[in-house]
This record gives C-alpha cells, sequence and structure tokens, in this order.
C-alpha cells in the first residue's frame, strides 16, 4: 500500500472509531506533513481519497472537517431467515413483468440493474474494436473458439496473478457475459431436479437460471454486511444432498455484503469438506472501495470454485463479454460453450484482450471506484433526509447496489407500481427471494451520476414510503 | 428471373433430361443470340453460370461443351431407417472427441463444420464494425438488449419480405448464432424429459443440445435428396407425445437434402394438423445455386415455425450473430435469451445492420454461391476418380456438405483415425446419429477452395477406403 493510501486509512479508522467526530476539523496539511512525515502531495492524496469517499469534505479557507455521518445512524437491516427449506422455483415471469417496466429509458434508473454507461471508456475501447475489426485473421474464427482467444485469457490470468491466485490461461473459458458464464457451470455439475443453495436475499437471474434448468433451490440466511452465515451453510450442506452453491461473496447483489477474508477460507473449508462446488459470480469484485477482498481462486486449492465473472460492470457494457476460471470443471465447462452458443464474438475477444495488454485498465478502475463510492454518499445522504425512520441499510463497501429494509408496514411492490407512475424505478425486493420474502426492503442503484433529476425521485420516493408507514 | 438466368435454366434442363449429352457442343453464342432473341452478353453470362455449376466446359477455340457427369453416374445413397423408435442421448462426449481431433487448422478440413473464412467480406464487413465501434451510444448498452437492436431486426423483416414472408421485426428475436437459438427455441417448448423429433441422419449439434436439456429423441427417416419423409413423420406424430421437430429443410447438415417446395407445405400442414412446433434450423438457406427454396416463414399461417438463422455461414463467421423469427413463441424466446445470455454484443450487431443497409450483401451472396458450386463440381469429380465403387452420393443443390455412402464394408470411424494420422479429417456417419448408425456413411466439407494439397487428400482417402473394401 502506498503512503497516501496508508494515511487514508489510517485517518478512516479515527473516525470510525469515534476518535474524529462530524465537524472535528482535521490537521492541517502542514501538520499532517510534519506528525507523520510526509510530503504535502501525499496528505493531499490522502484527504482526497477520503473526500470522495464522503468521510471528509473541504471548506472553502477552513481546511477539512469529518462530514455529517449520518449514515452511521441508520441501523443494519436484520440477518435474513428464509422460510421453509427448499424450493421448486416459479418466479420468471414475475420477475420478467417487474424488469420489462423499467426499461423505458426516460425512467429514473433506481431500479436498474446496471451502472451508468457514460462511466465508461466506450471511445477508448471503440478504438480497439477498430483496430481488431480491420485486423481480423479469418483463421481466428476456428482458433478463438472456446475456450477462447488466447491473449485474452492470459490477459485474465494475469490479473488473477495480480490478486495473488495461481490460474492457468487453460481453465479460463471465454463466455458472452457473466450470465452464459452462471448457465454453463449450473448446466456442468447439475441435473434437473437436483437442489442447490443460494443466498436469501439472491440474485434475481439466478433464480431464472436455476428454474430454467429445473432445478430446487435452498435459501441460506444471510447477514446485511458480512454475506453468506456460514453455519446455517454447513448445516443445510450436512442435511441436504446439495450440487452446488450459488454464490456472490464480494459486493453481491442485492445486498452489497462482502463476505470477509477469513470467512471466505472458512467458506471454502466447508464446501472442500462437503465436496460441493461454488459457482462465485463475481461480476463486482473490482468496484472495491476499500482495499481489495481476497479472490476465493487464491484461497482455492481443491478446484472447486468455478470463478465467474465478466467485463460488462466495471469496463465494457454492451460487449457481451465474460469468462469462467473453472478449475477441475474446466472441460466440462468448455464443451457446454461449445454446445451452448458455439463460441463468442472473435473481434469482441480481441479488442478487450488488446484494451487489457495496453494496461489503462487500472487507471479507470480508480476513477470508476472513486465516482461510485461518491455517487453511494449522496444515496445514502438523500436517503437519511427522505426515508422515514425505522429504515435500515448497511454502507456497502463496494459495487453500486444499496439494500434498504423499510419500516414493517411498507409493500415495496406497491411503492415499485406508484414510484413507476412517477417514472421512477426501484427494485422491490421480493424479485430476490424463492418464495417472494423481502415485502418491505428494496434495492437502489447508486451507478448512475447524482442530478437535481435523481434528487427529486428519492425525495418522491420518500413520500410514496411515508405514505404507507 | 432475368433473362440470362432463364436461358441458363432451360439450357440444364436440356443437359439433365439428357437432351444435350456429355461431350455435345453447345450453340455458338451467335447461334443462341439469334435462337433466343437475345442479346451475346445474355448468352455469355448463362454460359458462365453454367460453366461455374460444372455443367458445361470451355474448350479454347472450339466453344462451349457438356461436360462429363460422371456424377450421374453414382447412384444416391438408400433413405435411412433409423433403428428403433425413441432415445434417450448419451453422444455428446463421443461426439467432442472427434470434433477436437480435427479442430487444428494443419489439417486439411474435408471434416470441418466451417465453410472457409477467406469465403467472405471480412475487410468490408471490419470497417462497419470499427465505423459502429467508434460511434457505439453508451445508451445502446440497454437498448439493445433483447429482442435486440431495433435496425438490425427490421433488415432481417426485410430480407423475409423479399422471400415472400410477412415476419414482424417484433417476432426477431437477436442471439449469439444459430446454435444459441437452437437452444433457446428447445428450452422454450420442452421440458427435461420430452420427447421431440428429428431428420435421421442429423446435424450432432442438435443432438448434444437435446442430451444438455434431457430431451429424448426419435429419429424420423429421409431421403438423401427430398429431406424428412413426410409419411414416417406423420406416423410418429400420432404415435408419440412429440413437443417439436428439429429440422433441416435446406441442404440439411449432413446429407444437403433440400425438402421440396410442395413437401414443405404439406409438411407444415401435417404439424399444424398435429399443433407441434417446427425447430428451423437454417443456417444454410443463402446458399442456394439454383432459385430459392419456399422460406417457410412464407407458408406458415400457424406461428408454429421457429425459424433459426444466422450469419455465420454466409457472411460473417466469428462474429457469432444469429436470429430466431419465433411466430407465436417470440415473447418466451425473448425471455429465455435474457435469462440465458442477457443479450448480443451491441457493436457487432450495429455493424452487420448497417453492413446490410449498405446493400452489399446480395453481391457477396452471389459469388458466394458460385465460389461453392464450382467447389462441389471438383469434389464430386474427385470422389468419382478415386472412391471405389459402389460409393454413393446425391448432389447437393446448395450448402457445402456432400453426404457419402460408402462400400458396405467400410468403417468410416477407422476411416477417421487412418485419416487423421495422414492429416485429413473427414466427418464420420455416426457423429450424425443418436444411435451411432450411418458407419459406412461420411460427410465431406466443400466449403474450402480446391487445392492440389486438397486434391492429394481426397487420393488419399480413396485408397484408405479401398484398402478397407
Amino acid at each position: 500500500m502506498s503512503l497516501y493510501q496508508d494515511l487514508a486509512q489510517q485517518t478512516a479508522k479515527l473516525i470510525e472509531n469515534g476518535v474524529l467526530r462530524t465537524g472535528d476539523r482535521l490537521p492541517s496539511i502542514r501538520q499532517a506533513c510534519r506528525s507523520n512525515d510526509v510530503s504535502p502531495i501525499t496528505v493531499t492524496q490522502a484527504y482526497q481519497v477520503l473526500e470522495s469517499r464522503g468521510l471528509i469534505e473541504a471548506r472553502p479557507k477552513s481546511g477539512y472537517f469529518v462530514r455529517g455521518r449520518l449514515a452511521r445512524s441508520l441501523p443494519e437491516p436484520t440477518p435474513t431467515r428464509p422460510l421453509g427449506e427448499s424450493t421448486t422455483l416459479a418466479v420468471s415471469d414475475f420477475i420478467f413483468q417487474i424488469l420489462d417496466s423499467v426499461r423505458d429509458p426516460g425512467i429514473v434508473p433506481l431500479g436498474s440493474s446496471f451502472p451508468s454507461p457514460h462511466l465508461f471508456p466506450l471511445d477508448r475501447l471503440g478504438r480497439f474494436l477498430a483496430t481488431a475489426a480491420r485486423q481480423f485473421d479469418p483463421l481466428s474464427t476456428v482458433t478463438d473458439l472456446p475456450p477462447g482467444n488466447a491473449e485474452l485469457r492470459r490477459q485474465i490470468a494475469l490479473r488473477y496473478l495480480n490478486q495473488g491466485a495461481l490460474v492457468s490461461p487453460n481453465e479460463i473459458i471465454v463466455t458472452s457475459g457473466a450470465m452464459e458464464g452462471l448457465n454453463l457451470c449450473l448446466q456442468a455439475v447439475t441435473r434437473p431436479g437436483d437442489l442447490i443453495a443460494v443466498e436469501s436475499p439472491t440474485f434475481y437471474a439466478g433464480l431464472q437460471a436455476s428454474e430454467r434448468l429445473g432445478l430446487r433451490v435452498i435459501e441460506i440466511p444471510t447477514h446485511p454486511r458480512l454475506g453468506v452465515d456460514l453455519d446455517a451453510l454447513d448445516a443445510a450442506l450436512s442435511r441436504h444432498p446439495i450440487k452446488a452453491c450459488l454464490f456472490m461473496l464480494n459486493f453481491a447483489n442485492p445486498t452489497g455484503s462482502c463476505v470477509p477474508d477469513e470467512h471466505r477460507q472458512a467458506l471454502l473449508a466447508i464446501l472442500r469438506r462437503h465436496e460441493v462446488p461454488l459457482i462465485e459470480d463475481d461480476v463486482y469484485a473490482e468496484l472495491h472501495f476499500g482495499p481489495p477482498p481476497l479472490c476465493s481462486k487464491a484461497a482455492d486449492s481443491s478446484g472447486l470454485v468455478m470463478h465467474v465473472s465478466s467485463f460488462a460492470k466495471c469496463l465494457a457494457p454492451g460487449y457481451r463479454l465474460g469468462w469462467v476460471a473453472a478449475g477441475r470443471y474446466a472441460e466440462a465447462i468448455r464443451r457446454q460453450k461449445l454446445a451452448t452458443s458455439l463460441g463468442t464474438a472473435v473481434p469482441i475477444q480481441i479488442a478487450v484482450a488488446e484494451y487489457l495488454k495496453y494496461g489503462a485498465y487500472d487507471k479507470h478502475l480508480r476513477r470508476l471506484r472513486q465516482s461510485l463510492e461518491a455517487q453511494l454518499t449522496s444515496l445514502i445522504n438523500a436517503v437519511e433526509i427522505h426515508f422515514p425512520p425505522g429504515t435500515r441499510l448497511a454502507r456497502p463497501s463496494g459495487g453500486y447496489f444499496l439494500w434498504l429494509e423499510l419500516p414493517a408496514g411498507v409493500d415495496s411492490l406497491r411503492l415499485h407500481q406508484d414510484a413507476l407512475a412517477r417514472g421512477i424505478s426501484i427494485a422491490p425486493g421480493p424479485i430476490f427471494s424463492a418464495q417472494r420474502e423481502f415485502g418491505h426492503y428494496l434495492r437502489l442503484n447508486f451507478g448512475h451520476p447524482d442530478t437535481p433529476v435523481q434528487q427529486a425521485a428519492l425525495a418522491t420516493l420518500g413520500q410514496l414510503i411515508k405514505a404507507q408507514c
């Protein structure tokens, strides 16, 4: 970690511990230089990081001050306790109705699953795609069939290496986005009628894929900040013939929870003990606001982890390019891919490989994370101002989803209808549950720049919620 | 039809009927002008068409002569009679072993499923893709989600219109190639354990997809030139709870058969009577050497036809762009697509839409058809020269596959091994059957330009076959 990151983290801790409180003035840059024995640039960078994370604010001609941490005043949602044991799914139609209703680009996209496409370097990527398109080697139409373009798989393996994971390019299969990857993984390790474990709440696309494949699911309780409950998981694996776990460990959709590193190792040990594979949907991993979480592939010695990711959420929306680092299932996934969609568009594979090689990805990611973290702060502030008492939230440490527990009487499906009538989308809690639980929860998207329109939408939402209380 | 096409067709008929025989001299250009009341350019064009179809040859300073129609001397393969009734599938591993063994680009690709990538306007397409990449509207990452890019769907609908089919852009769902389209269709109308009807022999990818989805298949007998046996189909539909038919009516893989227009209407009537949907895998439709066959969508009043096609075989290999014109199943297919792979790469969709709009596609197709037809003639000539008596084939009227029945004792799996050891691939018959029938059949690819290397490979193949007789 560099000096300024060190200093930022120390200071953040002081704020977290209450040593520095709301309204406190931070040491001036000159003072901080002296007491930490660092340069003015280092202090300035550290304070900028803290500012973008919403922890401090600059007041003209006065210096830096600890910002109002109203978010702290909202309690976390309660850990979940899913109903019943295992469920045969019948949710797809219901979910599609909700999703279809919010696709109009004129609607304020608080319910969207996508971040703003304007956050991505589409121009620069476009130049790489243009070059790839012109230099396209006809033979690559055959050589880039699954597992996929060799240079792209090498670049992905290099990124794993930087996260401390030794992943061979040979176990990486390029896919048409992470959604295809998830489907391939499920098909590789299950048969219709099989049981899989998912989180409660969970990303609806996993429910839809499971329903499509005739699978049954068992929902594992989760903590709003720490993710899946390991004791409950262990018990479920002991009691039921679970064929795979489909989890999001990093900045889960919808809760934003992130499984702490030590829990993650314990989780992998449990799965090893039961010999059950983990299908990890990890599309938000790069969107961490703090230090990067431990990569499961770095902690997996068993080959049981199928790590599914994509460039859709952090680099190239619309390119539909993802991959699976499939461990012991690599050959099975490659064959599933061949029999499902044959291959992934070759010019797209080449363009992203060249972009990664060029080396601008990390710089883009740093900027993206800062934007998202600032947008999160704005969103939480607006929630605190406009939403009624009894609202609960856990501030996520990455991604772009905020999960809210509303006062118990609120019906988020009714809220969805009322908001839609006013040109605002939300993602109501029941679409994240096999049994349509979470009736008074909702997911908000902070992947879009804060605008007066969005602020007004949040005020409207607050009124609609209060009207239900 | 233009004047020269008229003249070419008349003359072809005279050859077919035996009015003009091998070695006969055709009327000189001057004579033909006079007797048909057309211009010399028209006659020259007509003779060029016939020459590229391998029917006549120019002899320097002597004129045009009817070419040796040795192919006529080879009898057609016998109509098929699949074993047993319905089959639970276990073919995927076997097929993958065969396919994996032939992916080395150093191998003479007579067993390949792909045409030569050099036959396609990849340069020009690349320029459209380059433009699409640079002008990419970030919002299209959302607006081009399934059903897909509006302009692309409009262009596809226009092509249907030119084939006499009124297909609304709203029933077209863009897919990542036809293979994905097939999978979506199967998933939309079947559940695991269901029974579907396929041709015998049939394209192995359909068998693999069916196995993956837990389906059982019933194989319907086919004629080597006229395709699926309608009486047998009708009987099977009466006796079995068949949920869908998965057929290739145009230049089927592997036989090259093409269902005549009147059979096609009868086929649709049978399906209407039984209320069973047709999943038509129609990726070779544009590769007709004669007049275009009747488009099923033009003859379908019931909405039971899911017409699956792609640009991979006739325009843009490696782009992985296909579609389904899904009739009454359009909404089901759109949702399957969303839950399977979310969307198809947006810049790819835009690039092909713009290429189609630009209007160069038909010109490219005319050239492509001529190349393929000339390559077919070379291949058949080589087969006649090198393969032993007892070899049977039916000259296909489109596509790029030639299906051969070898003398009864020949083992095409052994031939596959022997040929591979000599750097030559073939597609052995058993990969096209749920029960590994067609042990003495093989499929050859004529989608690659005739070269001395390929000629030598065919001579070697002939020797290997003779050694088994």
